[in-house]
């Protein structure tokens, strides 16, 4: 299996507070390479709003005279989804008829910038975070960095690309139904599904208010895991924020950093779904082949109830806390809206509050069903998109193959869980040999920590730092930044 | 201030169990005495199916040979509010086409019986458990029993009614809007509608599934912690069970048995709300002038976050959960519906799932706005009811006026707090003089035995279960059985 840094240039955490502390990059030179790149073009259509030069550099000059020791993010450029609220920034949720300028940034935002962090732009989504495409926004359907002809996945899609190119070390998605997995599946990239509430939606545009979390992309476990510990913290006036209440163990994990012994649950052969995807099929396997051979225990479970589950967000009423969250915007602007969102949100009329309630009522029936599994496993290991598709096919049929991409994702925040998408290797068979696969950990809420844990070990990031610690020094930010130029590279023509 | 034994007779479960232990009493003894009352008139329509002598000695004859010691609720007579399922007997609901017949008792209902409890009947209720006026029932407008003339509070109406009589020594009721504790203050009784999913509901018609709870009707907080205490305890398949988890402590309570320095929350007075009641605005000062007297702290409190989510609950979304839960029958034979109740749960057809959504997202930001009284208190205490009414007030006008009776109960659920209605005397003026009074006490979730002890130090029961065994041996069970005849007592004519 091939390792993040063999896909992509290295633009990690570590390794810029390595060259920051060593005096060979300053932030300020930093935002001069990555203005230099986002001034121009865009062709996979990745921004909405890719801050000037100037305005990256003021965050980067409040940076002066400061203690990188107190900063853990100290001059860490990241990429912001255009539902997340950015100062003085118009937030649009791919919708430019809905745009307001906010005054205050996001409450993680303004935690990650508190940290140290410099916000590069704003980017593009399937408007109001209502897809797992890329394909659904008026800014023009999202392309993978690794193939343009290839979906991003969505709906944040800008924030996958923007990481996936090196342009930003980490990014911030939204995360209702798969949004900021799918994304992370399509290019190799880390993607953190928090336990709900934990980081707090004060300054997000809504989708589902009850199910939306704010979700991370990065590179590493280790990165996800230093922008989580920087996004954390209790936000009041934030009516969905939980304190986060990581239980007190997790043996064998926390010790051994590895997966030895480990107890993954797989759905039966039977609920596995890859829509006639051979690339897939063998990725997953090949994936549980070295869980196995990293000791790792695989136990087979029923995935029943967490896939009627996933059905009931699809096919239920939870698309009308989405017309809820904009009623006012839809009912007065219905042209305003991207045709199949208007055709999704739209549709939500025909709930009724009693089919609402008797969904409730089923999802208590369902999480009970789904939480006898934990006595025996510690995570859920899936795949994270069934499959994946072209821009054109999506665009040939958008709400049906949109939707095969949340068959292992939809489940998650219905189920109070937290899930991690990780890498897993190359596909390396079927049509789309030469892409990257990905899985997904899935455990239950508060077991975030665990969940990085288990990444680290599956990616081998033990001692990750260490090592971009030593190579710090040799390769230059400027050729790094650059390296891995759109369309280029990793074998895909 | 009275104590409830000035009110009623004796029949605590200290009280039986002392003369079960002293032999002056057995419990087929005792069934045959509830069996000659409940087998005649029942002028209060408090019941839809009294067991028969022979259902009741089934429950009696199986403790024979058995340990008292191993059974806390060693014949101990309760009545069971009929939307909760007894093996054997119909469940109706208060609406005889819905009856179906159970083969096996709810969980609560075989814990309690298992601990020894016999149950003596099925009692009358607002039909489906949708009223607090305990009128809206075919078998009758259930009447206080202590003045026929006046309601005996709803929707557990009949549970109270059995209590109050001195048939049983406790009983079982639903409470998801204050259907446990509006019949608990109209008779001077507990009412405890404990932290929500403690009890089971399974084998419980629902009503608003998400909010329902079982509630318990006592004569003292003794009994009403001893029938909690038994009817706890996980339940598999009941999707909607928590487990208890009371805090670790709740200084100075546990300590003290007394009301020094306990801190309770007061609506300011601008937001207490009599509805032109002397009687109940007078009798709360009382109440209030009382808890100051034992030591305790009064706080006044914002109310208005608790005011409006109960207005949430009363004109929002919510009913149509009740509509949900009975949809194939309401459809197939609406006919058969009471008229009041066919007007409210039909009205629930109007309510669209993006306004019930709408509705959980303003729920949220209340909760929000509502937890933050509790830094400051212990306790809320305020009226149970607004007012009560005549059985002819609320004929003329049966939604308004029922509506009245939920002022101060319709938030709990919603907010997932846990109260105790407790007795406080007797009106002393206005046009309710001489009927009993009550308040309830509000905590959060999981203090339900917090609350208990407030009560038990509000009633001075501190020693109670040792006085009532020391007069256990004087009064005979015949003679306190039969000490209240309907309507004759309490100076009330």
């Amino acid at each position: 299996m091939k390792s993040p840094d063999d896909l992509f240039p290295s633009m990690s955490i570590a390794a810029l507070r390595a060259r920051y502390r060593a005096g060979s990059l300053t932030p300020a030179q930093l935002v001069d390479a990555i203005a230099a790149r986002t001034s121009g073009d865009d062709p996979h259509h990745a921004w909405i709003r890719p801050l000037s030069r100037a305005e990256m550099m003021r965050y980067a000059d409040a940076l002066e005279g400061r203690d990188m020791d107190t900063l853990p993010l100290y001059g860490v450029p990241f990429a912001i989804k255009d539902n997340i609220d950015l100062a003085g920034i118009p937030t649009t949720a791919a919708c430019p008829a809905y745009a307001y300028t906010p005054t205050a940034s996001a409450a993680v935002v303004a935690r990650l910038i508190a940290a140290g962090a410099i916000p590069i732009g704003k980017t593009n989504l399937d408007q109001f975070a209502t897809g797992l495409s890329g394909q659904r926004s008026p800014h023009g359907a999202c392309r993978n960095a690794l193939d343009r002809r290839y979906a991003s996945g969505g709906s944040s899609s800008g924030s996958a690309v923007s990481v996936a190119l090196g342009l930003a070390a980490f990014s911030l998605g939204t995360d209702t139904a798969g949004s900021g997995r799918v994304p992370a599946a399509f290019h190799g990239l880390i993607g953190l599904k928090p336990t709900k509430g934990v980081l707090s939606t004060l300054g997000v545009v809504p989708a589902c208010k009850s199910l939306d979390c704010v979700s991370i992309f990065a590179r590493s476990a280790s990165d996800a895991q230093c922008v989580f510990d920087a996004a954390r913290g209790v936000t009041a006036e934030d009516p969905y924020a939980r304190e986060f209440q990581p239980p007190q163990t997790s043996a064998p994990l926390a010790t051994q950093a590895s997966l030895r012994g480990v107890r993954f649950g797989v759905p039966r052969a039977s609920q596995l779904e890859f829509f006639g995807d051979a690339s897939y099929a063998h990725a997953f396997d090949a994936a549980l082949t070295c869980l196995r051979a990293a000791g790792a225990e695989l136990i087979e479970i029923d995935f029943e109830p967490f896939l009627a589950t996933a059905r009931l967000l699809y096919e239920g009423p939870w698309v009308a806390e989405r017309l809820a969250a904009i009623r006012e915007f839809v009912d007065t602007q219905p042209d305003a809206l991207h045709p199949v969102i208007r055709e999704i949100i739209g549709g939500a009329a025909r709930w009724s509050a009693a089919d609402a309630f008797a969904a409730f009522d089923r999802l208590a029936f369902l999480r009970m069903q789904a939480a006898d599994v934990w006595q025996r496993i510690d995570a859920i290991v899936t795949p994270t998109s069934a499959t994946t598709a072209t821009v054109d096919e999506l665009e040939a049929d958008p709400i049906r193959v949109n939707s095969r991409f949340g068959y292992y994702t939809n489940f998650v925040n219905l189920l109070d869980l937290s899930a991690l998408a990780v890498p897993a290797g190359v596909c390396t068979v079927g049509k789309h040999a030469g892409l990257p696969f990905g899985v997904t950990f899935v455990a239950r809420a508060h077991e975030d920590a665990m969940l990085l844990d288990l990444a680290r070990a599956w990616l081998d990031e033990s001692n990750e730092i260490d090592k971009i610690d030593e190579r710090a020094a040799v390769p230059t930010f400027a050729h790094d930044a650059t390296a891995v130029r759109p369309g280029e590279s990793h074998g895909r023509h």
